[in-house]
């Protein structure tokens, strides 16, 4: 492929392109809502037959349907590429442009940004890898390998239904040599920052209620005065919840849990060893709003804690009066928003059984255990594989020094790809940046600047990104019978 | 005064009189909202003038104000009327009727009610009262004693400026012989419950965030992957409450909490002794939905509990994402609203610095304790003060036996007038029936049955409790001098 045509052609349509990303992100794709959510699949839809995929289908499923899109260009290897077109909620936030406007912004130092809720996580990259394989036909080459396009609607409810599709679909993915997930994997000052791994997640809801327990009030919230006389289940989740973890919030004190813990290897030291010498925790202090981590950890520790922590966390607790000024109830219920992420070998179906165990054992048989998605298994794919050396070496032409970290914190469905029965290796990325995901003032940084790649860099990082992956010897379909 | 005239004017006027508690009842007066206020302290001032008080007066206070009445009756004694006008709010409960339109609803056993927030806290005894007065003067007679109506807006936020009032009325109040606070004393099963004391009240915030602590996402909420190396504020503030009970909730681990707790004196258990015979533990239960009490107490073991325990009560707690379905975050703060309940000789002034050295002790110096109301102290009278014994008369008369407690577990600002500099003996109460306070289907029984008064009983009793009252010998101006 004649790399630099394409790239000319990207240069000189990136108005119409970032009008495209902010078209998509406009159509409100928010699934905690069901909000948008057709709509938005019958876009992508249209973007896949725009692009001159044969085969087009909005997949029914369970719940949200998946797009599914075949783009045969006659080459030898077929990459599978995962997209999600849903987003998170942005109720109660207050942001600097509204979150469905997408407006651009211009936010120092990177210049003009598309401020939107989904802007970064993850229709911004969509949408810039469908425009950076136009630009690749509209310059007249032929895209270097067979795509198989996978965009689902519910990655920010857990992927409820995604496994139902990859089970129907098993025969048409199974022929696929990697995945490929698009986004835009630079920090603020320009460092790609690649990861082999995912996290699993198990996401549910504790409730402790008079109801439930037998004591305390059993409807509703009662004058305070009869605390005096009369059990609290608020109290109760409290010291309930204070045995899961040490005092420090950071140890948990849950039966096995760590059993299944798998040390990292030597693959994954070596990296994180190559890693620590250039990472750069100011930048992710600056991203999260964070003056220390846990434990003042620096350099190697602290990237294997982040790395290789097993967490669980309180992602929201409610009860009783929570307005403004004082009403004295002793409440009858109270509930807790909790999420596990899960580390190798840990499984996703171990989880709840050990919580159930701990609450029993610590004597709470009465507080619910609601499991609120299907789970997640953690993923992860060697660095020696060809997508992932094809990446490396596009991130170095360009000028950027990737950062390889074996694994990441957070939880993505690609497990679906990665484990059994399809195997299938997997590189999420792209050059370019964005930041605030599932925060106020989510944003992909379209002009950028000496360090950070703007929309054109991200989508011609596609481009090379797939045309040295199909120049690459393929061991891998050989390989993968084996495991 | 010949009672019986005034009975039967009672009796004859029924309807306008429930009109009239209607019209008090739809006029909004939501004081955590500051909804409707001016306008009912307007409507009462009105009430008042329309009762002959030759001065009336909404006295400004840096809250909302206090209506002033005095009504010269050119009796001996004089009687302080407190009232307060203020209601709860209803904002996310679901009622039968709408709680502002204050609809006749049929409520078994008791006929029909009027359903409305403040039906019977306070605001039906309060103008219950005030159509029993006018009915004196309608039927001919006069008013047995002086009245000083003393009715606040802000009871339901702690009576934060009723202190203000006192002090600068208190050479026009200094002058009473006794206070009489209107409401509806009898329980489900017709059985008046009257109580000599209030608990004293403290209301106040804990708050834990990344900001305060130095740890943890310091500005908003974070994606929850980042568990694995940023604290949580809220398991912090998990491990900080559990701190500060025993594990089942009950008992509080304050130091030099219980120090100045007074135990309960022999008049005091005299009255428990006697009420412990005719307490009717299972009407309670019905009332507050509850199936059995803290530690499984029954009788007169439960009562102590009741009325002699000073309680450490959770509100409300919120922190993260409350809503539907699944957001993965990790929370940058969480609030908790909390209570404390005080029995004698506990000070409100003492309760604030005693958990803000525990939190210091434990560890938790940076979580904020911030106070919500002023605090009310404790109030107690004698069983042997001239209105106690008039208001027991009364009800013996009308065929109800009076179960008298020492102390009660809600709390009041009757202290204001109960302790110095006044030292006034105070009653509350009067026949009739009402439930459900500071919950949905607050209501005020109208129609009522054998054993529990409707509307009319209630007023009749009002003016027999003051005719029996004026006709005591009264000891107390001297007594009160001595203390």
């Amino acid at each position: 492929m004649n790399l630099e045509k394409v790239y000319a052609h990207i240069d000189a349509n990136v108005d119409s392109h970032i009008a495209k990303v902010q078209e998509l992100l406009r159509q409100p794709s928010i699934s905690a809502e069901n909000r948008g959510i057709q709509e938005c699949a019958q876009l992508l839809e249209k973007y896949f037959r725009e692009l001159g995929c044969g085969t087009t289908e909005i997949a029914r499923t369970d719940g949200n349907p998946v797009v599914y899109g075949e783009y045969d260009a006659g080459a030898k290897k077929t990459v599978i590429v995962y997209m999600m077109y849903d987003t998170q909620p942005v109720v109660g936030e207050n942001w600097i442009s509204s979150p469905l406007e997408a407006n651009l912004v211009d936010i120092p130092p990177f210049g003009k940004c598309i401020v939107a809720r989904g802007a970064i996580n993850t229709k911004g990259p969509l949408r810039a890898f469908l425009n950076a394989m136009e630009s690749i036909k509209a310059a007249g080459e032929e895209l270097p390998v067979n795509l198989k396009f996978v965009a689902e609607g519910e990655e920010e409810l857990g992927s409820v239904h995604l496994p139902q599709f990859v089970q129907r679909y098993k025969e048409k993915l199974e022929d696929a040599d990697a995945v490929f997930f698009p986004g835009a994997a630079q920090d603020q000052k320009g460092t790609v920052r690649m990861s082999l791994g995912y996290k699993g997640i198990v996401y549910f809801e504790l409730e402790c209620s008079g109801k439930l327990w037998g004591k305390g009030p059993m409807e509703y919230d009662v004058h305070s005065s009869n605390k005096a006389w009369v059990d609290s289940p608020v109290w109760r989740m409290i010291h309930a919840l204070s045995t899961m973890t040490s005092k420090d919030g950071n140890k948990i004190l849950i039966d096995r849990w760590y059993e299944n813990v798998k040390p990292p290897s030597k693959e994954d030291l070596q990296l994180v060893n190559k890693l620590a010498k250039t990472f750069d925790e100011e930048t992710v202090k600056e991203m999260i709003k964070v003056e220390r981590f846990i434990g003042n950890l620096h350099g190697k520790k602290l990237l294997l804690k982040y790395l290789y922590s097993t967490t669980l966390n309180v992602d929201g607790i409610w009860g009783g009066y929570t307005g403004p000024g004082t009403k004295t109830v002793l409440p009858y219920k109270v509930t807790v928003k909790m999420d596990v992420r899960l580390v190798p070998n840990q499984k996703p179906s171990e989880v709840l059984p050990r919580i159930r165990k701990h609450l029993d054992k610590m004597g709470y048989r009465d507080i619910l255990v609601r499991q609120l998605e299907a789970g997640y298994s953690w993923a992860k794919t060697s660095v020696k594989e060809p997508l992932v050396q094809a990446a490396i070496g596009v991130y170095r032409s360009f000028g950027c020094k990737p950062e390889v970290s074996p694994h990441m914190g957070g939880s993505a469905p690609l497990y679906l790809f990665n484990r059994g029965p399809l195997y299938l290796p997997f590189v999420g990325g792209g050059l370019g940046h964005g930041g605030k995901a599932h925060s106020p003032n989510e944003y992909f940084v379209i002009e950028g600047n000496e360090k950070v790649g703007g929309l054109t860099a991200c989508e011609k990082s596609y481009v090379a990104i797939l045309d040295a992956y199909a120049k690459t010897e393929e061991k891998h379909r050989a390989a993968r019978k084996q495991r």
